[in-house]
């Protein structure tokens, strides 16, 4: 499908011009890689493939969409995918619930009996907009396209866990384990993706075995995977066969020293903050590069992480003046994206385009985000800014 | 992908079982039928081809799904769709608008600029569930599985027609033209897909270009598709290529004598009810074959037509007794459908399961449809039922 590629406007973008840059050219060197083929089914003309296990959504394709489909979501594995042969049998899948009071375990089959629940939620990764921070941290450049809006089908946690006695007592934690093979001759907690969140979570988590109405695929987590919403895409377990309620966190790597919020040049260690919730965060995603003079409509998608996205804004001179842009679409709740439009006249000439959306709770997103080591949670309004000339 | 294949189900359902036994023996000799090239990207599993521009959904795949992907969404092309080539281009794609102020020819580029708007809606073929009409009616045997829930992106057409100069006087019409290529030979009333619906229908029209987040596939009506919510799927015109306000309905057969409401035995003409707008409606999706004493959730789907739905009842024994049903995820507005449940402990043995919808006007689906000799419009609760063996 076509899909305008406007990775090379982002070169021009202001003072983000330096650390895009960069970012682009890492880019541009791999843009000839092909799918892998686990996701072959994807849409190659509007992804970007960094790795195998690191795909990203052209800003242009994100368009306004309400949900996104398969076809278009980034992809982010931290380790290999299991092999498909888990998706033959899906009812029989396996998880065991630990930290209750009838510990278990039950198959996707029982699950599906014990109810059912949809779920519209913003899926981004820890890392998404890292292209835009400065000291140029390690890891992938992602820009805008590490994030999707997806509608999960699945039994709220707490369901389950009423029908198996409840929590035990002084839990602190929902700890999920990923199904992933462990390589032979690796430390197991160097690799294990097994993730801890807060245990006031347990009221929005679900046990998701749809999405976007779809049994969910390879690439995404199926035939089950934790959905925690609000939370950063590391906290949503694909291929989940643990779930524990337990008094600590996890001391898998990717839990006590990998994403955590730490000052640039430190070391990650379990004493800095864990990258849990997201924040109010949104981004221009139009008009293309061959905006003509007149009437143009200028597109974006905005989202609150944790709190329902309240408006957004947008300036057309990089931040000197600001416009009211209106939500378009229905509202999928507090935890899913909404697609944005001002609609403008603009005159020829060279426009740079920000938005700046605000959540229920009077959050508006910061001109830059504070830089940490690894580069996550990014969510200043300046640097995603789209330069587009107008002729 | 593993669906449940429900049909067999059917056979057995309650006083249904002549018809839908009638209906689903076509079914099996067509079971084989590999999908047709132009929609070869499609999931084979969740789907019934019975012919090359007539596929349907299978129930079970419906499940609960929020919002139908283009995987699993039902086919029915009067015609044979243009060659692919005309999404090539798609900004390229032309349009002349004729009873307006200013008429003109517009391109789908020049269509994005002047505003977006997305909505979700219920996509029904105007014969969905005409397997269950007891005269056995001519056409595809549909069962439940000829609708979708899908999402549109693209620009109200008020908003083209303001911008066009608004109506000519004494216009009682939308009328919109398909751009498939009529055959040498053949008249071209005939064949031509044109449909005029209520000028009332004006201000809830769109012109979409994007279907659930992508541009909109060929066999969907991409590059440009009018959007009439609340109305029977031939009244979205595919590839459309002139969109007229009218005084008089087209002489297309496709609207003069076909798609009318008229009584068995009886020829169709310009007299009789076209078929326009969708009444309320609701079906059983689950559980499937394998279903188990203990706690079971019954779902399906329910809307309203030109309403909102309201409410869903569901019946364990065939409509002797009914119970409330919740609504589950979001509400995507007052076209679109609504998944439901009902968590319920079903005993060991055979229940005919059925669902009522009632919409926002307190409209509530017949038990039996009104039969006509085409098979439109049908929504009685009854004889969509399922028979469950629960062991």
């Amino acid at each position: 499908m076509e899909k305008i590629d406007i990775r090379r406007r982002n070169l021009l973008a202001g003072s983000a011009g330096a650390v895009v840059l960069l970012a682009s050219s890492r880019l541009m060197a791999q843009e000839a890689r092909p799918l892998p083929e686990y996701v072959a089914y994807k849409d190659a003309d509007g992804l970007i493939v960094h790795s195998n296990n690191t795909i990203e959504t052209l800003r242009s394709a994100q368009g306004v969409q309400p949900v996104t489909p398969d076809r278009l979501l980034y992809v982010r594995n931290n380790v290999t995918p299991p092999p498909a042969s888990i998706l033959e049998d899906r009812d029989a899948w396996e998880i065991t619930f630990e930290g209750v009071g009838e510990p278990r375990t039950l198959t996707l089959g029982e699950l599906k009996t014990m109810g059912v629940e949809t779920m519209a939620m913003v899926l981004q990764c820890s890392g998404n907009g890292r292209a835009y921070f400065e000291h140029s941290p390690g890891g992938t450049p992602w820009q805008t396209g590490a994030a999707g809006c997806v509608m999960w089908t699945g039994v709220p946690l707490r369901t389950v866990v009423e029908r198996l006695g409840g929590a035990v007592s002084g839990v602190r934690y929902v700890t999920g384990t990923g199904g992933e093979e462990i390589p032979e001759g690796i430390e197991r907690l160097d690799v294990l993706v097994e993730r801890s969140v807060p245990i006031e979570a347990l009221d929005s988590i679900m046990l998701a075995w749809d999405m976007n109405g779809e049994p969910i695929s390879l690439a995404h987590g199926g035939p089950l995977r934790m959905i925690v919403p609000g939370y950063t895409g590391v906290n949503n377990i694909k291929y989940i066969n643990r779930l524990a309620l337990t008094e600590d966190e996890t001391d898998a790597l990717i839990q006590a020293t990998r994403y955590r919020i730490h000052p640039v040049g430190t070391e990650g260690s379990p004493e800095y903050p864990s990258v849990w919730e997201m924040a109010v965060k949104s981004w221009v995603t139009g008009p293309s590069e061959s905006a003509s003079a007149g009437m143009n409509q200028i597109t974006g998608l905005a989202f609150g992480g944790m709190n329902a996205v309240e408006s957004v804004e947008v300036s057309v001179d990089g931040g000197e003046t600001w416009e009211a842009a209106e939500f378009i679409g229905p509202d999928l709740g507090r935890y899913a994206w909404r697609a944005f439009v001002l609609s403008k006249e603009l005159e020829p000439g060279t426009y740079t385009i920000v938005s700046r959306a605000t959540d229920s709770e009077g959050n508006q997103q910061p001109e830059e985000t504070e830089p940490n080591e690894a580069g996550y949670n990014h969510n200043g309004w300046r640097r995603p800014g789209l330069e587009v000339s107008v002729a």
